[in-house]
């Protein structure tokens, strides 16, 4: 996916502090010292009760191709300080273009539903190599999981409706829109207008014309005829460009042709106006005319509550198209992810313990070599449990809700689990063969079935329960009382 | 800037539907139709009053490297109809592969600052090329006028503080993050922590350190010491990991240490908390200990209200880092650009002129072969004339609101005018050399300094005029009626 994409070395796609921090331990002798850092978000985006993670294939890609060019270094020795003296040892970026890869990393499959606090990626290595990998690999994750989430409550909205992505004019530049059109797809759009994307990732592609091809015409029944005439087998036709309700009047006519012809008028869209008034008047005056298997498209900036708006108001729409709304995540265009240090073993080969204090308790980090690990019942998920492993859950443990330590669960109703980061790189050598972009769609679909409708619903979403295992909790406790006695 | 990041033919960077009317074109004949298409916004984002063109030096590039691939037509031979037949004829494929822009482009130089309903970017050719350009030219040019107007905006909270961008974990994938960095600079920003856009695009960078580096030690002051030694001539350090205030006078011992060495402790940074409180605390702590010259760097999800509301509050920062909202474009992560179909010449060489109808009044667009006419006196803009090429404004003329027919302007007031749109392509080829980065961001300074404060505000600010032409203004109001009429 990265390397079809682009020509140039991405090592540098990182903040210049990550640099100055391996330069740091570099010098200072510290730089080979293993650590592990945890990726993980705090809060789901869009106020909602899940988050679908995205992006792993993107990174493995991206560690795959690791390393720094000759080209990269001659321009970090350009870099200069306060003094005008160059910021960089020579011997520090000799070493820089020596550089792979070379540690673990352990993460959740793309296409899985995921929860606060949970990592979704656990980087383990020394520290100079961890510290540069936190900018891209946030950059691949948090918008690929932010997109693939509003994807997948879309898909819940339209229930089993045809979802069709067309956001490329408004995405964040051409990456931006490329990666959107993929994140979306395995979210639950069941296709996209984005060609490149098609040829890239596999995705099925839908698109018949625009107002201006009606507006080349001289009237809009020409324009319909002659497209239905050149493309009978993609007719899908745009009716809004001048009177909505005499536009369906044409497609019907020029749908009549087409059926003498042997073809189908697939559909016909409507992208301004009333949608539900007009599906509803669309419907009528396609029903009576015998076009009942022609489908109605509905476009212009729609969302997850528009299109529950409008099934609620009857709206006769069987596909939806959405672009702006879906390929910016318009109304949260972040997902706040955070890499934070977890652990730094010491010379005597034992970890110790890492964690980031805050005056806000939800941006405290947890230490660990942390695993999650979700328990089911007949039903589905019934919740996840965060735990260290290095002190593993014995037997049937407690886990410990961190914001409020008077919540705690057993697992009593649990008939199974499942610990869901699953090994992708050791020793820098990937160890995981990525699944096609169709297995994890399947995934997404398989996972939010398994989700109790109370998590999945848009407003106050029921909070699926995440806790830290008893051991972690308390490992966790005793380091914030001992940081903020210092 | 595309060539350097890319390596595929992007000229499958578009909607499907460009390509299946292009198949129409072809088809029923009419693909060289002379056309013109204008691309333009309806709204300045953020609630303001003005918007910062961007992105025309990659609309070139792309424009120069269109054309497909024998890897991208034999994709589209791939796809099919509804009846599984293949959706184009053979022989567009083979017209496609050789395929080249050969039309005209004008469009109003990067930098300028501009306003709802004037072109930016105006396409003439043939029909097939003009369409086959609407979805890449808005990919590019949409997202990157967003961030930059976003830009402005924070250059205007911040007065002559510094401002660094450093969005690229929360951004839009690779290519958002990068093509963020470049709009953000040319907006107003003075630095990007995204190393590989300082490297491609010349943007200077900055960074020191993060709280793993603090956490990776036994001690905060412990780290600062280690990090002051090793890099003594970038030292900002970032004071927040356990106590801020306590984290200032660490800051202090390690700022004397590397006095005594003859450097100097360049900043001190506040990435959480009360950021008005705890900077005029911290300010006292580093005055008293003779470190008048120690910026203070403020973070944490700021923007330009942010900005304005801390120093109103009077806290004593002097360099701004700013993320997620800038790159995003966080509350409103998208422009809403259109390109539309103007003009389209008859056999006989004459100008058809086009227009969309809309219920909305704002979508109805405007015909023509536009141009901008901009007005100026001694103290700046005064308003933007939109005037149809054919028939341009005879001596002082007449300009009319497009909403409002009552509010009409004759610049007897002007001193001296200018056309925005300058020639870029002609016959293919192009004919503008494009500017530097620095000569586009001081571009922008120099606009922003014409325009009247009232128009810069972010609350309620006042609406530049800008009216059509009167001829231009009658063209409009009959084709309006005319097509209502039908």
């Amino acid at each position: 996916m990265l390397h079809s994409l682009y020509n140039t070395s991405l090592s540098l796609l990182t903040d210049l502090y990550q640099l100055t921090m391996a330069y740091g331990y570099w010098k200072s002798g510290t730089a080979q010292k293993e650590t592990v850092f945890n990726l993980y978000f705090r809060k789901h985006p869009f106020q909602g009760g899940f988050t679908v993670a995205c992006g792993l294939s993107s990174a493995i890609e991206y560690l795959n191709a690791f390393s720094f060019s000759s080209d990269d270094v001659r321009y970090l020795s350009t870099l200069t300080g306060t003094d005008g003296q160059p910021l960089f040892d020579p011997a520090f970026l000799d070493y820089l273009q020596t550089l792979r890869f070379t540690g673990d990393i352990d993460a959740v499959p793309e296409g899985t539903v995921v929860f606060p606090n949970e990592p979704l990626i656990r980087v383990r290595g020394p520290i100079l190599q961890c510290q540069l990998l936190e900018t891209p690999l946030l950059t691949l994750i948090n918008f690929q999981s932010l997109i693939a989430t509003k994807a997948a409550r879309m898909r819940l909205a339209a229930h089993d409706d045809t979802l069709l992505e067309f956001g490329l004019r408004r995405a964040q530049g051409i990456d931006g829109g490329m990666t959107a059109s993929r994140a979306a797809y395995i979210g639950g759009c069941d296709a996209t207008s984005n060609v490149l994307a098609g040829k890239l990732y596999g995705i099925p592609v839908r698109g018949t014309h625009a107002h201006s091809w009606v507006m080349s015409f001289d009237s809009e029944l020409e324009s319909f005829n002659v497209y239905a005439d050149v493309l009978p087998n993609n007719v899908t036709l745009l009716v809004d460009t001048y009177d909505t309700i005499q536009g369906v009047r044409n497609a019907v006519e020029a749908g009549k042709k087409l059926r003498e012809r042997g073809y189908q008028l697939s559909a016909i869209r409507l992208d301004s106006g009333d949608l539900a008034y007009l599906s509803m008047e669309a419907r009528k005056l396609l029903d009576e005319a015998g076009f009942r298997e022609t489908a109605i498209v509905g476009s212009n900036d729609l969302d997850e509550y528009l299109v529950t708006s409008l099934k609620e108001q009857g709206a006769k729409i069987n596909i939806w198209g959405i672009g702006t709304k879906l390929v910016t995540a318009y109304d949260q265009p972040a997902l706040g992810g955070v890499y934070k240090l977890a652990a730094i073993q010491n010379p005597a080969g034992q970890w110790d313990y890492k964690l980031k204090l805050s005056e806000q308790t939800i941006k405290i980090s947890t230490p660990g070599i942390q695993q999650v690990r979700r328990y089911y019942n007949e039903r589905g998920f019934i919740s996840d449990m965060i735990y260290n492993e290095e002190t593993p859950p014995a037997g049937p443990s407690t886990m410990i809700d961190p914001y409020d330590f008077t919540r705690q669960r057993r697992f009593a109703d649990a008939t199974t689990f499942e610990d869901l980061l699953v090994p992708v790189f050791r020793n820098g050598q990937t160890v995981y063969t990525t699944p096609d972009i169709q297995t994890v769609r399947n995934r997404v679909t398989t996972q939010l079935s398994q989700l109790h409708p109370g998590i999945k619903r848009f407003t106050n979403p029921h909070a699926y329960p995440v806790g830290l295992e008893q051991n972690l909790h308390q490992l966790r406790t005793d380091l914030i009382l001992k940081l903020r006695q210092k």
